[in-house]
């Protein structure tokens, strides 16, 4: 039994928990930093404590947190997204306290968080997946450039520890492929600090489509459909839809009992996601899982009537999932849409500043979660997500039609965010036909920028200083 | 086709409406008495256009809002619930003017608005009704006594037009037969302007069971499930909830194919409600039919994930009803929570003011309707409902818990409201049990005012004072 959970994280993904924790009359405890203190996640927990004066050091600081829950009287921790969640030695450091890490076992975090080891997995337990190599560091550039020419071009290098778009290149000649070895493994290592390097055949032009699992900690595991993932700028989804508008019930199926087998064959419980990449032929490859919620659960939540959150929690408290795999019937379609503070002409760079309005959209078939409010400074140190915007219905013209009602109902004053962006998106032709690949805003962008019609900083010298500005303000205010 | 259509309704209704218009791509029309012109379905409509200065005459002038909709150019009229939804002449005004009536045909509704005719339709095709007689104006008071004994105490008597919990008398002696008749003509008389009443048997602390019905213009018509409304203050609907938590599944199919027996045997098209009582020994009566959209219609679209006020717009546009019986998989419970601005220690007095402060709950399996906003000036003259908060959940325990958790974040500052006597309900052990009947808030009203933490007017003339300054100043402003 969980009586009290401390949320290792701040913004949307902790009022969330904090939201499920009442939902089951589970007390909630904050942590923040102190430019995080007028954070909505601070205000709505039971009880909050403060890290320091680092905007992000003590969101990463495993031992002060699992010290924090052990004095504070928590059962359990709740890692969220990003921050600490994927990292399985921060899962290892809970578990060994003697609390309840709301996700897998650290083992299996380990073992997914490895690229290598995943693939290994996947492969020997039916799981197809990308054609490519094992870790390259050890190897000539010589050998390197055979790989290449056995998987055939383009090929893709992607960093072990990687994730968020970064740590990748793509090739597509013999020409370019030692320059872009070099440089991958020098941002390996300086976003994560590890500089292993590994090949993969690029599927061009895929489609991103990720199975829920959920799965109890006596190795029953179900999912609850795919969601499409694939409109994406800067690697980085905006718009997810549940299920993928664009795929038949037969090959839904077939990816779902391989999703399934995925996380059997790595012994997986809690919820967590399997990524696959599905090319024009309707190739799926594994592509990684995710051991924690994702940013876009709601819309699984919205057409399967499941609450994630909940369940985390129950499962990680021990409870068996009732639930079999033909109890799930989902029912039409979701979509989220993320509204970041972002200024769209200017490659999406972040736009913190003071919200003076907030109007979030309501009514029929709209949820909206978010940290933000009236008066919220939101600060220039975390990622730009301000609010996720979800809408249902039952089929997919009706579904991007309410989007755009959506859209057009939510009112933020004071930042800039890409609302405009996401309501040209929801306008194109292509986006409402539903079929796309993760190449879609890239090719679209110019159209899609042509119909954004928003108040615009032009210049971008002007984008910067205000972002600079910003950060001197909070590193004044805060004294960090 | 419908390209454009006038609402004639306002408030929370009317702003759903325009919603639903949005979703389709079709223009609105908002129509508004001078004392709501800043009620918010005038200002989120496409169009809008005054009536005068009376807060209600205008929006029961039938011809004048038919003339509207034809010189603005409108296709159709959805008339929303209360005002002039139910009232046949007005749908065959519509009708005949050339105009689409987003409802059932005209002389649908004039049948099942009559409940003698009603009765005896259900009669004949086979749906139980309460025991009872046809209308007793022309009668003796000795044969209307006559009546009762062979029906047997305790009986009800009810005036044939009325509705909203008025024109009815519960008569437990013969003795007080005669002045119950009387009284109940009288009232029957002042507010329906029709004294016509029935007699029927009284049907003791029944559970009110009623089935959403939808239904196309070919004869195609299934149910939408099941609501349980016995959650009631003055014989009128606070909580609402979508399956009844307390009938069997056998019970549940039994009555969901008699009610659309019911719809069927008066040719019902467009979406309707039949309205059961059920008593303790699990008998249920056919009570009424609703032709029109519910107010509690929500908690059937969060179950169902169909969207009622969309496909009322298609199906009197003439498209065919392309769902099953067996397409309709309901997931879960939802639950809707009326708040209204209320004094509940003044038997529910209405409390008009200036809304100062409007923070909806927002986030998972939550959903408001709702025409508030900050600044928004209650008008003393309409209903009293403010929002209309939906919760859902996958089972009974977790749905009540998540409504407690949005009744507390909802807050409306600057009015009083029913919240805190809601979220009192909901923590109280029958409401959690899932087994209540229409007695349970009169029953349990101690208990549940001792459990409500409001701050509120302890001086009966003080709230009436404040209503008829809120009169008075509304009058004068408006000149009406």
């Amino acid at each position: 039994m969980i009586r009290k959970i401390l949320i290792a994280n701040r913004g949307e993904i902790a009022v969330r928990v904090v939201r499920a924790c009442r939902d089951l009359h589970i007390q909630s405890v904050a942590i923040y930093t102190l430019p995080d203190k007028e954070c909505l996640h601070v205000k709505v927990a039971d009880e909050a404590h403060m890290l320091g004066t680092d905007p992000i050091k003590g969101y990463l600081d495993a031992k002060n947190i699992v010290k924090i829950a052990l004095d504070c009287g928590a059962d359990a921790i709740h890692p969220g997204y990003g921050f600490l969640s994927e990292n399985y030695e921060f899962a290892k450091l809970v578990e060994d306290s003697g609390l309840i890490f709301i996700g897998p076992k650290s083992d299996v975090i380990r073992k997914m968080g490895d690229k290598n080891i995943a693939r290994y997995l996947m492969k020997r337990n039916g799981v197809p997946i990308v054609p490519g190599t094992e870790k390259l560091n050890d190897e000539t550039i010589e050998k390197i450039k055979e790989h290449a020419a056995r998987i055939g071009y383009p090929v893709i290098l992607k960093a072990s520890g990687g994730g968020g778009g970064r740590g990748i290149r793509k090739v597509y000649h013999e020409d370019e492929l030692e320059d872009a070895y070099n440089s991958c493994k020098r941002e390996a290592k300086a976003y994560f600090n590890n500089d292993e390097v590994f090949m993969e055949k690029l599927v061009v032009n895929p489609r991103h489509i990720e199975f829920q699992i959920l799965g109890d900690n006596y190795g029953n595991i179900i999912h609850l459909c795919e969601r499409d993932c694939s409109i994406q700028r800067r690697h980085q989804k905006i718009i997810e839809i549940a299920p993928c508008p664009s795929i038949s019930e037969a090959l839904r199926k077939v990816m779902g009992v391989t999703a399934v087998a995925a996380a059997k064959a790595v012994g997986y419980s809690n919820v967590g996601t399997i990524e696959f990449l599905l090319d024009d032929d309707n190739h799926f490859y594994f592509m990684e899982m995710n051991t924690r919620i994702q940013v876009e659960h709601g819309v699984t939540e919205e057409i399967t009537g499941v609450d994630l959150v909940v369940r985390q929690i129950r499962m990680a408290a021990g409870e068996i999932l009732e639930l079999k795999q033909s109890d799930i019937r989902p029912q039409g379609y979701a979509i989220e849409a993320r509204i970041t503070a972002e200024n769209v002409r200017q490659n999406f760079i972040p736009a913190p500043g003071k919200i003076t309005g907030y109007y979030p959209a309501l009514g029929p078939s709209v949820r909206v979660d978010s940290h933000a409010y009236k008066d919220y400074e939101i600060p220039p140190f975390y990622d730009s997500l301000i609010a996720k915007l979800m809408v249902k219905a039952t089929d997919y013209d009706l579904l991007v039609n309410k989007l755009e009602r959506a859209l057009k109902e939510f009112t933020i004053e004071g930042v800039q965010t890409i609302i405009p962006f996401l309501l040209a998106i929801s306008k194109s032709r292509e986006f409402r036909r539903g079929f796309f690949d993760t190449s879609y805003v890239e090719k679209n962008m110019d159209s899609i920028l042509a119909n954004t019609h928003d108040k615009f900083i032009e210049n971008e010298a002007d984008v910067k200083s205000a972002i600079s500005e910003a950060i001197t303000k909070h590193k004044k205010i805060y004294n960090c």
